[in-house]
């Protein structure tokens, strides 16, 4: 066996966490090192000979590690870890604001270029997956149209939403695809569905002593941008409740791909679906196969920054050409 | 608009009709060319435009086609087609006889290599997308496994197959899924599946005047390697029934990859389905936006056999790096 790919995270958090598991399980590769902004001494990882080192000393390593795995936030670490990051190393990341990927893409590719670096941004499963089944469709059958289901599972963005109503002690937000609509993706008539008619929105919510709780079910059920354009559904619990069925971090969806050929004639129905029982884990999985075509296409000298789309799936897999055709093909 | 790409079809077949109205549904491919092996003015096409050559005068054409589409059978057209005409073009086909695929591999990367060209092989939905989808699961989760079904769909192989049994006029077979066997793929539990679990096989026989029906009955369901191992139902009916009910060619099937993370903690399960009114037309439909990404890489330089393992999502597209980031991841 050739050297092992040595891989480092930055920010360990759930993702992280993900990350470091899925590391574990590819012979190829080796965890080195987690970069943190917290102290350094107040992080327990579970790989032994891995050390956590302080993110304002990442330059240091420059030349010892073959691909950083990004796992900040899109909202506030990413767009200035990206780049920075980038113009160290090869990267991997899971931003997934898909309104600023276009500018994003630009900042980490003008970093990552001018330093001969490979940095392959938005990886996961939604943007990333996902993004490929929509795009593998479009392809194939361009006469025909997608829909795109999550859930059932948490989105973070609308629990941190609930936690911040007044009165909101707690609590956690599930999207939940309607069953209905997702048959009727599946029927291939492509039926027009409203926001409303796609998903539903279920939260359980912890309120504190005293707090007026039809009031704290109107702010939620009325804040717009999050749940105004959805039928919401609030159930009241206790922490401990909360603490004991919720924190799972399940998640899962669809794509459903529908087109016609022959000026109509005949229908087709493409269908990918996940269904996770953590979400972190298995986008943690992902980003860690896409950290070997980053190494890899980093040594073939193709730099700069790139998508799920410009990676061609052999780029995924530690085995050859040769055992992919006679095994996979 | 720039020039659109040249396409030729050799192989005026089902396959080479679903290419033909493929092509006409996307607007950067003009369908040039047929190659055919009959007298060419037997050959009525459905492109205006477009003209019938004989195979033998594909040399010709040498400059005038960027890409052909071969669209001949796998036993006997593409082992001496796909390195010939790969050495006159650029090429895609579907090659799909699983056992073989190195050899044809090798023999068409040699022929294309030495004339720069770039032809793409085993391309459609089985081997091809189900491939990459494999490919994708292992990869992604390495810690699991996968499940491949088939059907409900006509197998061309096994309808061969009856119809030489003595006492059969016509016939056709269908490969069926078991549906208890899908539900338990999708358990995640990764079950040990027979052959005899994971499908059926249902036969429609015509029968000759006279035959012998029992004998013909055991004949089909003792016949090694194609039927022996499966549980299969004959149903012996009219020329004129087979004809009314079963000229459809519908297929499908499922790609059902399970795998576990930290240490066997969380499962997940990744199903990709196809649901097909038209097998040719959808196969067709797939061989075209190969036939752009082979278009492009010879373009680049990038030479020699591929599979759809070494074809980045992005090549398969018309549109551009920008407006794929901006809509579809």
């Amino acid at each position: 066996m050739s050297e092992k790919i040595k891989v480092a995270i930055a920010g360990y958090g759930n993702i992280g966490r993900g990350v470091e598991a899925a590391i574990a399980q590819n012979e190829d590769m080796v965890l080195t090192t987690v970069f943190t902004r917290r102290n350094p001494e107040s992080i327990k990882i579970n790989t032994t000979n891995a050390k956590v080192m302080n993110m304002a000393d990442a330059a240091s390593l420059k030349n010892d590690i073959d691909v950083v795995i990004l796992c900040g936030g899109s909202a506030t670490d990413l767009p200035v870890q990206g780049p920075e990051l980038a113009a160290l190393f090869n990267t991997v990341d899971s931003f997934d604001t898909h309104a600023k990927i276009p500018e994003y893409f630009k900042a980490v590719d003008t970093a990552a270029s001018q330093n001969a670096h490979t940095s392959i941004i938005s990886v996961g499963w939604d943007p990333g997956l996902f993004s490929i089944n929509r795009l593998y469709g479009d392809a194939i059958l361009p006469n025909g149209g997608y829909y795109t289901f999550w859930g059932k599972g948490v989105s973070q963005g609308h629990s941190d939403a609930i936690r911040r109503v007044k009165g909101v002690k707690n609590g956690i937000q599930y999207t939940v695809p309607v069953l209905s609509a997702v048959d009727a993706a599946r029927s291939g008539s492509l039926p027009e569905l409203t926001t409303r008619q796609k998903h539903t929105r279920v939260c359980y919510v912890v309120a504190e002593e005293g707090a007026n709780l039809s009031e704290i079910e109107k702010t939620i059920k009325e804040m717009p941008n999050y749940f105004a354009d959805y039928d919401t559904t609030i159930h009241f619990i206790s922490e401990q409740e909360l603490k004991e069925n919720h924190s799972k971090m399940a998640h899962g969806g669809f794509v459903i791909h529908s087109g016609s050929t022959n000026h109509g004639a005949n229908n087709h129905v493409i269908e990918y679906s996940l269904k996770l029982d953590s979400n972190p884990e298995f986008t943690g999985s992902v980003l860690v196969a896409y950290a070997r075509a980053a190494y890899h296409l980093a040594q073939k000298g193709d730099h700069g920054a790139k998508t799920v789309f410009d990676i061609a799936p052999a780029m995924l897999s530690p085995k050859s050409g040769d055992v992919l055709r006679s095994t996979l093909l």
